[in-house]
């Protein structure tokens, strides 16, 4: 038995307690055992039990990041500031092509040393090599919802083999690295795969009990031609297709009407909102206050770093917080607790694991980190929601533990090699480039 | 004579030559007395210059931020996710009226603190007890472009004597600080102060040749009622006053017609654009790019931390990057490189410095900034102008240089004992609250 004392620290617990307070907190193993004002029951504390000070932290949830593609880190910086078209056509899909098992592990390390050291504890991840994907989340500690994303724009046997590959990710993978990996299964989009094609993900979901995830409604243009070749916009397009019978998550949800924010909210469909990307690639602001409004989980997705351009998920925290506000003209949507449930809480539904991630409760899982307190934008340390949410980000964050397990020590990755990481990110990139 | 030799560095110098490039600048007291590719003239280098190794650093000038409040940073988190009326009438008023020298110190001192550690080199304020701010600047080491700003709805006599301290401020300091500090007068509002009044002011910048500073159009509610009072929007009102008359910079300009763009245009007036304030009180967004096309000199500013919560103007540089991009439907508007300039060459033209700051070019001021690029975020390091607005943030700063003065090394500010200031700051918020 591994066990963590926590002594004298600033708890934001995310649940229906209080929203701060000082106190205590133990981990036993991979969960929570205790968590409150007062100090431990002596009787229930390991002798050998790591003590922490917690004095000049503040310990919160891991953060969890519900749309992404890790691999893609090594396009950062790559093609900004251009069209959608010539971004996806003449710059991202050209150098995916060139991808290779290790440029996808190059990408996807660099990609989990940047969430880990800046608080993400979980992450969705759609993209292909999967099995790369999730070799990296089971080396490096963190927590992974990983998911083959397929387009379906090829002839029928190609399509039939992308999806036996997608399921057999999906079946391979699910429960592994002591649970840390959960797995979904993804077709990419209604505008890149067939009306057909989708039904045959539905149907798989039921059969191998899985959640679905897809792109959903990220441009106008993908909305009209929804429109234009079935009739219906993504949500009814998709739910005359089934998909919101088994549980799914879909990413952006940038253009919806009211009728299908009401149908999100009936079918209990989560959407992860991704305000950065969305700015970026200038596909619109997304109807958040509305989806909440509507008791829609809505959830934070950095997408890649090809759209955004990092993934620090306290930024994502704070776009939502702020960017909402100014387009609707109402101060007071998305106030700075709500925004921090986006990125904790509410994710932690969006991916199914309510009550076991998310928040700071006695048997949760142990995904938390530790904020340095002692810093000049957290002062005066009048509300630490606010400070959180207006002035700080994933720099502050000091210390992380996913499973119980401390997998950022002062700002460090304990099991990956940061400097071989950038290193090979590097020389992946070149060779992408050059190659 | 004191002299620094950065060797390797890689330079982002924001003028005409390259975008960047790698290679050595050396400063000989405050200046700048050699930028290039090649390694300095030994013969112009002293033996005791200070060499700096610059391979993993990258160069830049150092930030200027165009518009704030440095006192009112005691107050960050004490009122959030308000209505303007709430914020203002039953938060900041209350709390600011309670102010004594000492408090105005304490929030500035904490507001440079975080400013020079986050890479601003130079920012304009806008408060009462002015001599605490500019005595603070003094110590400090940044740069600042000081002005009491003046609420005129108050009796004649009352007004008489602000107007007087206003300038017998801006007289005093202008210049001082070996020329760090240089001064502005400030009526602070159209719908604050009344014509007669403003045209004092334009009347005193005109005989003391100072340049005039304002807030202008934050919100429709103070645009209707200019219309509604004086029958003109705000820009013209100001226009028939002479305030344009003088060097003027106005802060916010979020409600502008086309007209209003042009006249901005035409009589050469700068504006702070304060994107996060703007979005968090709910204000709107800023017509930047309509701004930037007709030539008007854009600048960045932060706004007080009571409506940011930060005074990192890395993410102003994020939100003028990003937003506009969503909020216009188009992908190319404000590119990185042109995000950045408002951060710097465009902030030293719009406090009348061009030439001199917002650069790196021999000859000019040596206020310029180190970044740490040894970091996940910014790999591969593909493209350092979009990595540093996309990616990067205040927290990458490693060294700062002000007038050829090292002013933060390793993160550290030199000048000034941090904790004490912190300690200070958390000493005032509570006498304020409880006082």
């Amino acid at each position: 038995m591994s066990q963590i004392w926590i002594e004298n620290g600033l708890f934001i617990p995310m649940n229906d307690s209080a929203l701060q307070f000082r106190g205590h907190m133990v981990v036993t193993d991979d969960r929570i055992s205790y968590i409150g004002a007062d100090a431990p029951n002596p009787a229930e504390l390991s002798p050998n039990a790591e003590r922490i000070d917690g004095s000049k932290l503040a310990f919160m949830p891991g953060l969890i990041n519900t749309h992404g593609h890790a691999a893609m880190t090594l396009l950062r910086g790559f093609s900004d500031d251009q069209n959608l078209q010539v971004w996806l056509e003449q710059k991202m899909w050209p150098m995916e092509a060139k991808y290779v098992d290790k440029d996808t592990r190059a990408g996807s390390a660099l990609a989990i040393v940047e969430m880990l050291k800046s608080g993400t504890t979980a992450f969705v991840d759609m993209y292909d090599r999967m099995d790369q994907v999730a070799q990296m989340v089971e080396q490096s500690g963190i927590r992974g919802v990983l998911t083959r994303g397929v387009i379906g724009l090829c002839p029928e046997d190609v399509q039939q083999a992308k999806l036996a590959e997608a399921i057999a990710f999906a079946r391979d993978w699910n429960g592994k690295a002591d649970g840390r990996i959960t797995t979904m299964i993804s077709p990419h989009a209604p505008y890149t795969c067939p009306p057909a094609y989708i039904e045959k993900f539905v149907q798989a979901a039921h059969d191998y009990d899985l959640p679905l995830h897809t792109h959903m409604s990220e441009t106008i243009a993908e909305v009209e031609q929804n429109v234009r070749e079935y009739g219906l916009r993504p949500v009814e397009h998709l739910d005359k297709l089934g998909f919101f019978s088994r549980p799914s998550l879909v990413a952006h949800a940038v253009h919806l009407t009211d009728d299908e924010i009401a149908l999100l909210a009936d079918r209990n469909v989560a959407v992860s909102h991704n305000p950065v990307s969305n700015l970026k690639l200038a596909s619109g602001v997304a109807r958040v206050p509305e989806l909440l409004r509507a008791g829609v989980t809505v959830s934070l997705g950095t997408d890649s770093v090809a759209s955004n351009n990092n993934l620090d998920l306290f930024k994502e925290i704070k776009f939502a917080a702020l960017l909402h506000k100014g387009v609707s003209g109402d101060p007071t949507v998305i106030p700075a607790i709500e925004a921090l449930r986006m990125g904790t809480v509410y994710g932690a539904k969006s991916i199914w694991q309510e009550g076991q991630l998310g928040a700071l409760s006695e048997g949760m899982k142990a995904d938390f980190i530790a904020i340095d307190l002692e810093q000049p934008h957290f002062y005066p340390q009048t509300d630490i929601v606010s400070h959180l949410v207006y002035s700080g980000s994933g720099r502050d964050v000091k210390h992380v533990w996913v499973d119980g397990r401390q997998v950022v020590k002062d700002g460090q990755c304990t099991q990956l090699d940061e400097e071989k990481i950038r290193y090979e990110a590097a020389a992946s990139f070149e060779r992408l480039l050059n190659g």
